[in-house]
């Protein structure tokens, strides 16, 4: 496993800030600590300090240090948030060790990049811990000239575009979750539940033995059969107690992670032999993804991407069905309409070399069923790299 | 399937607001919606506003209404945080309803309680929104004489203790839990690999028929064996590749949820047959949780709990060993060590009835192994029920 704060990222995350004319990014989100470090977090109690000379520091409690060390390159300041002689909680306790680093680095009166808005953090552990403006309250305490400047837009601006170390990880979370399809595909039948279908991915994703190419890697996955599957549209994805039917579209979802890179994958079944209705479904769903697969490349518009995509979709009478947008940046956040570039009709984004996103063409038919297939893709200088070809 | 906003919960949320002389809370984090409306957000989009008066009101976009309807009796406002007319987000969705909503209350100029500093939260979905201080700074440029005041400790202490309806969910909560534990305790032994034995017990939980007993039901699941046992005193717990060797300690930890509501559980096994010193370890722990579960009654005071378990630890020249804290407040949180009671050497906390945490005695011997039982309890008149009696 590589030890990131990959020069790469590090020359971007510099040349970001120069750009914004800020001295400083500070965050404390798991993602963000990722993108600024290379660490992603565990409890949510760390936080990242990054300079625009360069300087990379990680604020990491005492339990996680080993698994920060084995992934970052960062300064290390070490806290301990809890502790047999005194009670205490992790804002205590890296409140003091913050405020120093922000003095040794001469920060005290400089502007520094924060987070202030919405943010999509994806599942870190079965609990995350969040400071909301706890940290950032602590040092306006402190530094009265400091300032502390939002830069939620920039930080997701950095997030479109990954390194080639971050992109290997991204294929790693994907090649886990080729396993888990795989293995999974083979159960899809009429008379399972949609929690034991989903648990048949679950189960072969735990145990690929592929899991071991990344420090962290796992994945959820959902199932949704039959009127369910139409219902899928939905921002979020949700295994029910159905019982699957002879006939159903059965859609599986999965969000897999390797390391904090995760992707978003659809493919849906049909439990049986397809009918007419489905096989054109499915024919037109895969000629979309042609399509907008095709319209890929370095500086063209997010938008003629979806365009791609819609039109074959409206071509074939399926128009009003395709309910949301084409895709939406991956790689950082599990789910989130909102990562850059956005494959959006409405999209001002043009796509650039090492962007990942997802590529969704789906049909919802009320009701009845529902179809997506969904590709995580990436761009390069010759077109579209696609991680998820199973 | 109940739907919540329960009276109890109601008339206890309005006397925390009437004792800290607050109009109302206003909240975006999961768990504090829970709390105030009954419903747990599924992305973290969703925000709750609950008055003095008793007026219980949630803003909850357009794809999470049915869920919220199904568990929550206060008042909806529905938004829509993205379509296909124009690139729009949660955030900027949410914000005119909620003005709209602060103006109809006549809050506007009012003392309202916030979440401010840091929170654990536990994974409502593979993502969740967080909006950091976004929307508490919209309600503060519309609304010059309201006053956004800290709430934390408020809303912590309204979690402590828990309603009739909320401990039933907990006990669904380590129902479900115990199928797992039933299923997956017999997996165990030498010449598997840590994830193939967490899995089992996750697919266990996954299939289990008690999953319908909750809308939404779902667990984690960690293995530790060996040295690495020896290392679960983090305040997190990690599964790793290593494959179980004969005669190695097992721990197997799991926090599962029932619509929102979690436990904390774990169970350490040992591959193959016990030896003399595990068998001290396993008596010595045992003794240890009979010695807290007894001394648990309202009224007794959280650090004698510690203590009864700790004494029984040292007596047995486990003192050192025992490395962390008796237990702490769990079921709106999944893992937080300062969930109310903390049941720790320097607590000041006092039990009382519907409080619930975990009773976790532990042995960690380094490069050795540990072991760990960790129990769900709440306090009731006549002293503790173990909600995990498996």
């Amino acid at each position: 496993m590589e030890r990131s704060v990959d020069s790469e990222r590090h020359k971007l995350n510099i040349s970001a800030l120069r750009m914004s004319k800020l001295d400083a990014f500070f965050c404390s989100l798991p993602s963000q600590v990722l993108l600024l470090t290379g660490y992603w977090p565990v409890m949510g109690v760390s936080a990242a300090l990054f300079t625009v000379e360069g300087e990379v520091h990680l604020l990491v409690p005492e339990d996680e240090e080993e698994i920060a060390e084995q992934t970052s390159r960062a300064t290390r300041t070490v806290f301990r948030p809890t502790g047999l002689d005194a009670i205490s909680d992790a804002q205590s306790e890296i409140g003091g060790p913050l405020i120093e680093l922000v003095r040794k680095l001469k920060l005290d009166s400089s502007k520094i990049g924060i987070e202030v808005g919405q943010w999509m953090q994806p599942a870190s552990y079965a609990a995350m811990s969040v400071y909301l403006s706890g940290l950032q309250d602590i040092l306006r305490a402190e530094f009265l000239n400091l300032q502390l400047i939002p830069a939620d837009r920039e930080l997701e601006q950095l997030k479109a575009s990954k390194t080639p170390c971050e992109l290997e990880k991204i294929r790693t979370a994907a090649r886990i979750a080729g396993a888990a399809f795989e293995e999974g595909g083979r159960q899809i039948e009429a008379g399972r539940r949609e929690p034991e279908i989903a648990s048949s991915f679950q189960c072969a994703l735990d145990r690929t033995p592929l899991a071991a190419s990344a420090q962290r890697s796992y994945g959820f996955f959902f199932c949704m059969s039959g009127p369910h599957a139409a219902r899928a549209s939905a921002a979020y994805a949700r295994t029910r107690q159905r019982t699957v039917q002879d006939g159903d579209t059965v859609m599986v979802h999965c969000n897999s992670c390797a390391d904090g890179f995760w992707t978003d994958i659809t493919r849906t079944y049909v439990a049986g032999r397809p009918d007419a209705q489905q096989e054109d479904m499915q024919a037109a769903i895969m000629d979309a993804r042609r399509a907008a697969l095709d319209a890929i490349a370095p500086g063209a518009k997010a938008r003629d991407i979806d365009c791609a995509a819609r039109s074959v979709l409206k071509r074939r009478n399926f128009g009003k069905e395709f309910k949301h947008s084409t895709g939406h940046g991956v790689g950082f956040a599990a789910a989130n309409p909102n990562g850059l570039p956005r494959i959006h009709p409405a999209s001002p984004d043009v796509l650039s070399e090492g962007m990942t996103f997802n590529i969704e063409p789906a049909i919802y038919l009320d009701g009845y069923g529902g179809m997506r297939h969904c590709d995580m893709v990436g761009v390069r200088k010759t077109g579209a790299e696609v991680f998820t070809n199973f």
